[in-house]
């Protein structure tokens, strides 16, 4: 069976270059970065390269970049890490409702500590408004975190307007761009931004590899601690041959980032006019406009969004309902609700997520087997029927 | 330059075996196991086969190991998660004087959220005895952490001793593993520990893989909190590729685990008898009979580790000083103190440690590179010829 795959935001193939660079250190040059040795001192340089290289990707100084496992670390790290490091001025925090489950779980986490924080909402398109930012900020406020785009329903934040708001109260702003680093354009500078998430597995890197971005200056605390790795800041041996593939993975986004960019948008918008065009009663969620370039999110109304997964995965295309880290928790999205759906309609989620080897063929596989999936769900949905009796009447 | 690789603490080559399960899934395989579609189950189903091999590694249910990214923060999770998980019933933890930066950092995080902390003191072989963990016990106890066997030093510490006084008293007791597990023979039923630390880089697995075992029953909250991954427990998208390698070098060491400490023993002994002979004023650091099978450490008195190091790399011999996690700091070896070695003569500490490849004629160019290296910096130290003086006078 041809294999279609559109599951990008769950985890991107990884690049053969990507693999090539990583290959050295899973064979002979095994060496700890931090041994006063030969081989040690091979594994440190390599580390400190890929460094230059995400940092070069958003516009950052080496220094400023820590290396993790996940972005789910990364996020820990800056809302722990940033809120504790500044707790002797206040002990407030301010996140959108959209946010990751690594955000807001780690939100929680302080809560429980002492800490309280506000949840600012977004509109139907999932935008945050500077201004609701503004406020929700108190004198007790220390930090902000809103993510750079949602990984559910693509929206594309105003993230530089929100930094400015914060700038000027001088609290810290931290970003979770995992969903966007590698697959548009980031500039941290441009940004105004204090922190920053990234992840590898997003832009054709390996899994278990991800950066956070620190400004320099900015006071973080480690959420792991140990030894003198990654500044003092981040405890455990390097792993080094992933950090090798993040690093080339990132030369590789920002010297292709353009062409990429153009290759998948106009895929992604034919997708997005078509299934509108095609399937009754369906909605795009998330903003037309500001959107990651290769990503296509809509609610399917009276049907589930597992079910067509799972008949979309009998046709072979991979495809998602939501984000990985909740997928198999049944829970309707937070981030859905938090945009207004009700949950009815919120439960016909599907992504469509594409990846720099999706082709025009790709999207007409998909066009093709969708319809009739919808149509034969909905044939068995009592919620439809119910709709049509009324409809009828 | 022939090179001799003497520094197994530091990292562990990468088994050939280890390298090609990995291959597959830093290739076409790159699923997310999360994902509800044929790329994603594929990726659970390896990840849930090395979550079996690691748990038969050391006697444990698959359901109670916890993947993480190293063994810094299996020991994070298993500090701040469980002395957080029980602070309902106390605020005290017991930990010993020469547990790895890892846990006493993480020990130091807890000081400075409301929890006090009793550091137990170690003979001069670096042994803890059980009735002095009983004695620092309090009614506030939750928690107890020892090493399972010290990197610095080679020490096996009486782990299933200091768990029969925890479990006495109903306190909870963690053992970093990370030196000892795939290196000797471990089960943590039979020691009766309720968690208990391992790391792939120690037994010829990939870095950036490592594990928690929990007990199942014992409540641990996240460290890295989001999605639903390992149970919950443990947020971030899975290092699919590592996990696999880890589990393959978990199995393989469960299979040559005999094999391998019947190679590596011998050769240890040696090395210290005839470091002992060849040298003098050597002392053996840490216990010679509860010692790491494939570990030889010294003190050279009168010269510094980290020129010898420098020398014996220069005729190719990678060696160690300290923990690689803080080998760099410059900081005479907090282990060495505890144990009561004066600053002078822990200055002069040196760690060899033996790799599955390791052959007597390593052992042989190591003691015939050896000796004059140490003479030479015998003779252009101060502190050398101070004694001398001394001596003769």
């Amino acid at each position: 069976m041809k294999r279609t795959y559109l599951d990008h935001i769950a985890a991107t193939p990884l690049r053969p270059e990507v693999f090539e660079a990583m290959r050295p250190f899973l064979a002979d040059s095994f060496g700890n970065p931090q041994s006063l040795h030969a081989a040690g001192r091979e594994a440190l340089a390599a580390v400190e390269a890929a460094r230059e290289d995400v940092a070069a990707l958003i516009g950052a100084s080496a220094s400023e970049i820590y290396f993790t496992a996940s972005g789910s670390e990364a996020n820990n790290f800056a809302v722990k890490g940033l809120a504790t490091g500044q707790q002797a001025r206040g002990r407030h925090i301010v996140v959108s409702a959209i946010e990751h489950t690594s955000v807001l779980n780690s939100v929680k986490a302080l809560e429980r500590s002492g800490f309280s924080a506000t949840l600012v909402p977004v509109d139907r398109d999932g935008r945050v408004d500077p201004a609701a930012v503004e406020g929700a900020l108190t004198k007790d406020t220390v930090l902000v975190s809103v993510m750079t785009a949602n990984s559910e329903v693509g929206t594309v934040e105003p993230v530089a307007g929100i930094a400015a708001v914060c700038r000027a109260r001088n609290i810290l702003f931290h970003t979770d761009a995992v969903a966007a680093a590698g697959n548009m354009p980031l500039d941290v500078k441009a940004l105004g931004v204090d922190a920053l998430s990234l992840a590898g597995d997003q832009f054709y890197g390996p899994k278990g590899t991800a950066a956070l971005y620190v400004r320099k200056g900015a006071r973080i605390l480690p959420l792991v601690d140990g030894g003198i790795q990654e500044g003092g800041r981040r405890g455990g041996t390097e792993n080094v041959a992933g950090i090798v593939g993040l690093g080339r993975a990132a030369a590789l986004a920002r010297a292709e980032m353009a062409a990429r960019v153009a290759a998948v948008a106009p895929l992604r918008d034919r997708l997005l006019d078509e299934l509108l065009r095609r399937i009754p009663h369906v909605v795009v969620t998330g903003s037309r406009t500001d959107r990651l370039p290769h990503h296509a999110s809509v609610c399917v109304e009276f049907v589930e969004g597992e079910a067509m997964l799972l008949f979309l995965d009998m046709k072979g295309i991979a495809a998602s309902s939501g984000s990985a880290c909740t997928s198999k928790s049944l829970k309707v999205s937070h981030v859905l609700l938090a945009m207004g759906y009700d949950h009815a309609i919120a439960q016909g989620s599907l992504i469509f997520s594409l990846i720099d080897a999706t082709t025009g063929a790709d999207i007409d596989t998909l066009l093709e087997a969708f319809p009739p999936i919808v149509e034969r769900l909905r044939a068995m949905s009592p919620l439809y029927t119910e709709y049509l009796k009324q409809r009828g009447s």
